[in-house]
């Protein structure tokens, strides 16, 4: 059994295109129910503003299958410590023997959400959109935003958050690149001067109308991974050219779905293609070139799955971690 | 964060006295309903017969909590490793930070299940019930049986299973005790040698009927854990004198109530005491000599964290385990 923390594992695992077809074909299998992955567990401490998730999947023919713990706790930051936090245990297919514990404190976590959206937007955006829109400013924020500069030449970030000192920390971590930086003083203006718009927060209420977005943009909403998260108008979903859920069962419970259907905006009934659908056929992908599409990411355990069995593969190649 | 392995952690925990209190502590704060205990996740792997549960719970006022992998790959004997695996992760309830991972490969799941077993007993059968019945020759049946005798002086054990061999191993074990041992042909006549009896088999189908059953008899019913999994006849349920879960909302999904239920044998809206709520108040225990009562154990989360808890800060105290 290998104990890997996460020095072990930032030595091989980064956001970079290698990983693209590693959670590619993760989110194949999910769309062709090739996978056992059970309902998100949610372990909810209200007292102190905390959440621990555990997702889990197992994929046909994959001689191991990971288990993930991950935990947000908002009232970390007070005491010095980031709000994220979690581990990863991976299990042999065959006999259930625990094969590796990964201490990643969350790192795949955030990797693999990251290269999703690196993928909503290799096939639903343009192929030469080169503006992008990043609202929230935290860790997904800068990571969403160099997923993006792996599939598209990004020439021009406009970032738009509450604080407006987080948004001008955020964009001066980007000044050394040759990009045309802005803060935006709403989202209207930010959707104005994007072709690609990624939310990240964990907003309770829209952020963003139908009637401010350009035609042709691609919208990646990734904030939302909880009931009462809400970061699009549900209008937004019934009105745009393409609805791409990371995986419906998922998105109709805890993404930006949920809300349309609440509200009965869009109907139970529908089926839409899920994101490995449109990676297995990018024929199902954008259409037209003034399309407006979206991609709801809930964040699935195929995609933990995934990222662990790689991580192990190349630490345990390179004799990383610890024996027991 | 602190690794600590089964080497570790046998080191200080036993199936002995001791841990009666607290997992009562922990079914009583469940029945109370001060507890955060989501439903258990369950991985299914049907090609490999195997299957991995995640338990969880938080007990308010509590500083930490577990969240428990716990799997069962039944083909595993035939590769000469045990059918049962698993760990418990232990997380700070303020910070999600995680403080140990208890590498004990089932062992305090073995352990905390008995314990159910020893506390249902204690409850529940009458006091100077001095005959056990076990059906089923695994490891449950082994430390069911020594941990009823934390709580009652036995002096006779009736065993059944369907394989006579394994049967004859089993009372083998308990040869060098001062003990009337039997191996009964089969369950109807375990029944009819037995005050109390403990049903620990993956059984799909009733092995125990009401008439068969004696008067004052108590029966523990920890088998079933799992939809498909019945050990007791639903009339049972119907006719004996008192059911006790040690969860209703889980028993009705996964033990033997949700048999009773299927079968519209026991209405959906009948609320029955639970472990924790006799544990706080024994005076809703036993009622009178000639009962037949019934405890069905589909174990709890609350199990887990209580038994991660004790274990951790025993092994933390001694200096055990593995920093990093």
């Amino acid at each position: 059994m290998l104990i890997l923390n996460k020095n072990d594992i930032i030595q091989h695992v980064n956001l970079n295109k290698n990983l693209i077809p590693i959670i590619e074909e993760a989110f194949i299998s999910l769309s062709k129910g090739l996978v056992m992955m059970p309902p998100i567990m949610r372990i909810d401490i209200e007292k102190y503003h905390g959440e621990s998730d555990v997702k889990a999947a197992y994929i046909e023919g994959f001689d191991s299958f990971a288990i993930k713990i991950a935990s947000g706790f908002f009232d970390n930051p007070k005491l010095g410590l980031p709000s994220s936090n979690g581990l990863m245990v991976l299990l042999d297919s065959k006999t259930g023997v625990v094969k590796s514990v990964l201490l990643d404190e969350g790192y795949l976590t955030d990797t693999r959400t990251a290269i999703a959206g690196a993928i909503a937007t290799k096939y639903l955006s343009n192929q030469n959109a080169n503006s992008v829109g990043i609202i929230g400013a935290g860790i997904q924020a800068k990571l969403q935003l160099q997923a993006i500069m792996l599939v598209r030449k990004i020439k021009k970030i406009t970032v738009w958050t509450r604080d407006e000192t987080k948004a001008n920390q955020f964009i001066e971590g980007f000044k050394d690149l040759d990009l045309d930086l802005h803060v935006a003083s709403s989202c209207k203006e930010l959707a104005s001067l994007s072709e690609i718009i990624v939310t990240t927060t964990p907003s309770k209420k829209p952020l963003l109308q139908f009637d401010w977005i350009i035609k042709g943009t691609h919208i990646t909403a990734m904030g939302s991974d909880a009931e009462q998260k809400n970061e699009l108008d549900p209008q937004l979903l019934k009105h745009c050219d393409q609805y791409v859920p990371d995986n419906q069962l998922q998105t109709s419970v805890l993404g930006e779905l949920h809300h349309a259907l609440k509200q009965n905006i869009i109907s139970s009934k529908e089926k839409f293609n899920e994101l490995g659908d449109i990676i297995n056929d990018p024929s199902l992908g954008r259409k037209n070139k003034e399309d407006i599409t979206i991609c709801d990411l809930t964040g699935t355990g195929v995609q933990d799955t995934a990222i662990a069995r790689f991580a192990y593969n190349l630490c345990k190649t390179n004799n990383l971690g610890i024996n027991i």
